[in-house]
């Protein structure tokens, strides 16, 4: 049985023509990005999509989290060109050349798989050959990530020891060629994207780097109420140049993983490419080691994704627009100023530092419910003569409940209800998660084949006790259709036999449908 | 002569490397923004800098005087996608067909001379033809400016008069590929752009937009401390498709002007083009009346040029990312913690809303001096043990003098200081502005061929009354070498007869070397 979480309403029935969200995701999630105002889709190009004031104003409030930690941990924001000439890749190739020389040298051919695939990224960036009636003499490229553009200026900027950790990032559009089905903020060819690049004097201040990014990784996410599978992955899904990748995936509701962050550790990879080099105390020149850091929108397409229901979004209250919606009693002939008493109370939260909206049109009530029901924002309150005559303003939450809460001190009370609407945002996900995460069915050798001791169900994620060869992961993905999201940062408690291999191992190994 | 504003020393005394502003402007630019840490030039392409975090912070500091701006006026953010597929321009050429035609039906040619040439930007834009390694079937190209990819939606959002007037801006990046010289922030090819599109029910309303959008421009040039000129553009310089166009300029000091901002009535031209229609009270399809509003990080070019000294930048208060620095004076086996007390002040006045910088690196004070002055910080405070036994501190002001200031009531006691200061930049370029326009010399006819009775002195802007032909126009422009920034928007008190035509008029225009 498949556990549902989020659910206002029991499937099947689907609300003013919103698609049920548990029993077709694939139709509520395009919907609700446009119904609720997010997006627009009918922009000519498929995967750019035009952000409308909502959709913007809620991407711009997860920046602005992410803004403030980059200055909690002295980052500092920087803003490269979007162009790259194309024979800044020279660099970017022979770091894959003197990879290929590593293997001649004896390490796992497996290990550069995807490097010499990716040919840096020429197969998936889009090209600016002409200007005006020109043809350009060097062809240049859409930065599809900018390690090459920033590392070529590294050495201008680092030259001794004191110049190090350098800590920028920048939050800028990047852009692939996607020749896979798109989907708002989970696969667009124009990506908002957020990147730090750091460099360090030594390895072990670089991993320093990485366990910082980590931290501020789960402080947004708190934010965002999502739980995440942070998981350090196999070598041959690892950035090309990097020593390891930490991917960090937000789980749907149909069980399928979203990688919504990245961190890598470059060691002195990049640095041996590109020349950064810096004077240590005893006047040598050393290599930098290097890390980035990467998110994009699809933060917001794992908050859509998660916390929405079949009434339209929920919004975690960090990133609310509007975190509380007003809606006066609008009655002819009323002596009670309704509409004037909801601005007032609104400029009473609003310099208690909310973000508010007062709905004062003329219209229906269950139209107006309708209308901010389907944008998610988390708190209602209504307000009519009644409710002024006692004191109280009547409150429904975004996540179920209704209730009166006393005027005075109404900027304590609506924190307290939003603060609990984050709490229960938390919990659903977090029992979403628990849910869907189950043990991988053993394997067994049948005269010299694998074989797969029960069934993979569909919306699940699942572990495994895993110590074997890349050979052993590559028939387990054969045999479950599933992607290796990799080696899970928290293994298990106590020694388990790998299924494979046979040998005891605390290694535990994350294994997903993937976006 | 020429009157010198903003030198904190005589001419020829470039210090430390820094060529002299009034001697040799065309260095000292260049070299500022780089040595200032703005932006570096080292980018390997030509006018695509990349922006430094002082830079960075500086413009995000405008960026976000223009957002409070536009939250204050009802518009709302939005973001479109960077590509714009070639056809979409088939309708802005019918827009220029249109307008042809109009010629056709006895508008004065001239009017339309820009349009033509234009051919809807198709010579000075990067082209999209290729992506990975397929042809595109539909080229695409990097916007120069927002108009088509925006009025493509338009009809999709505006169905009513209860849809407008729609409001809505972004900031993005745009690109032109310029084939002139390039300057960091005055001309290059990747563009730091504000834009605001407006759609309202008439011409009426329409105008009443560019009224405000004057008013917003009025208050940001306030808080940048820049005078400006204002002038309605002659035909022949207004915006294809637009119905009139205001240019804003800043005055370099050089007397070049710098068009930072303008503003566009479109009528319903675009309208027509797009057929960006709407409901109105009877019922009655009618055409949309718009109107944008665009500014870039020219103003950043404009405060550079116009307040920097031989010393460096001069920041005004409103945008410095700094507007505090402390520098702690350090001597060893001082009893005196003159650092601990340089944090707790900086603490103080960041409470107090101040952006603030603690510099305790132990070097000497006169390369400390020599750094924050170079970026600008409008205030030094100095604190010495001596000061703290006293309870005041030494503040330097970046435009010059120096006095102690008491620690009781410091905020307070700072906040003047800088708000002195913002004053003292208003003053220093309201003088050059007015130093640097002049009366336009007499024309008289000789022979029937026209002949200027004076000279036009290089770094003066001139102003005349004119009420002649734009064939006049065209002999003023030939003869003096300036161009015709347009009609003052506000005229002589009396009537003056015009030169060319002899006609008494008030009509104002402004003749300048622009960049």
């Amino acid at each position: 049985m498949i556990t549902v979480v989020n659910m206002s309403q029991g499937p099947g029935k689907a609300k003013r023509g919103i698609p049920s969200k548990i029993e077709n995701f694939n139709e509520w999630y395009p919907f609700i990005v446009e119904a609720s105002d997010l997006v627009d889709k009918r922009y000519p190009i498929k995967g750019m999509d035009v952000w409308r004031p909502y959709g913007w104003k809620t991407m711009r409030l997860i920046d602005s989290l992410t803004h403030d930690e980059m200055e909690k941990t002295n980052h500092e924001e920087v803003n490269f060109p979007l162009l790259i000439p194309e024979n800044l890749l020279d660099k970017e190739n022979a770091l894959v050349a003197r990879l290929k020389r590593a293997r001649e040298e004896g390490i796992d051919p497996d290990e550069l798989r995807d490097e010499e695939e990716e040919g840096g990224f020429k197969k998936e960036v889009y090209w600016v050959k002409h200007a005006g009636e020109n043809e350009l003499d060097i062809p240049m490229f859409l930065r599809p990530t900018s390690e090459t553009a920033m590392y070529t200026m590294f050495p201008l900027w680092i030259r001794s020891h004191k110049d190090l950790p350098l800590k920028i990032y920048q939050m800028v559009n990047t852009f692939r060629y996607e020749t896979k089905q798109t989907r708002s903020f989970i696969r667009v060819r124009e990506i908002h994207f957020f990147e730090a690049h750091t460099a360090h004097i030594d390895e072990e201040d670089a991993s320093r780097q990485i366990a910082e990014d980590l931290e501020i990784v789960d402080r947004l996410m708190h934010k965002l109420c999502l739980p995440i599978i942070k998981a350090k992955r196999p070598v041959w899904d690892t950035f090309p140049g990097a020593w390891y990748t930490i991917g960090i995936d937000a789980v749907m509701p149909n069980g399928r993983t979203l990688q919504v962050a990245s961190c890598h550790h470059y060691r002195d990879q990049w640095a041996k490419a590109f020349d950064i080099t810096y004077e240590n105390l005893e006047a040598k020149q050393q290599y930098c080691h290097q890390t980035t850091y990467g998110m994009s929108e699809r933060l917001l397409g794992a908050v859509v994704g998660m916390h929405g229901d079949d009434n339209g979004l929920i919004m975690p209250p960090a990133i609310a627009p509007f975190q509380v919606v007003i809606c006066p009693m609008i009655k002819k002939n009323s002596e009670v100023d309704t509409v004037g008493a909801a601005e007032e109370l609104a400029e009473t939260l609003r310099n208690g530092g909310l973000r508010v909206k007062v709905d004062s049109r003329d219209i229906r009530a269950g139209q107006k419910y309708y209308d901010w029901e389907i944008k998610g924002v988390p708190l209602r309150l209504d307000l009519g003569p009644r409710d002024i005559a006692q004191g109280t303003v009547f409150a429904a939450r975004r996540t179920g409940g209704k209730e009166p809460l006393p005027m005075e001190g109404i900027v304590e009370n609506c924190r307290n209800v939003l603060s609990e609407i984050s709490d229960e945002l938390r919990n659903r996900s977090s029992m979403h998660m628990q849910d869907v995460i189950q043990q991988l069915p053993e394997f067994v050798q049948n005269e010299g084949k694998w074989e797969m001791k029960g069934e993979i169900v569909d919306g699940k994620i699942y572990q495994m006790a895993f110590d074997g060869s890349d050979a052993h992961a590559e028939v387990i993905e054969r045999l479950t259709g599933l992607t290796f999201l990799g080696d899970a940062t928290e293994e298990f408690d106590t020694e388990i036999n790998c299924h494979m291999s046979g040998k005891p191992t605390k290694r535990k190994v994350i294994l997903a449908k993937t976006y």
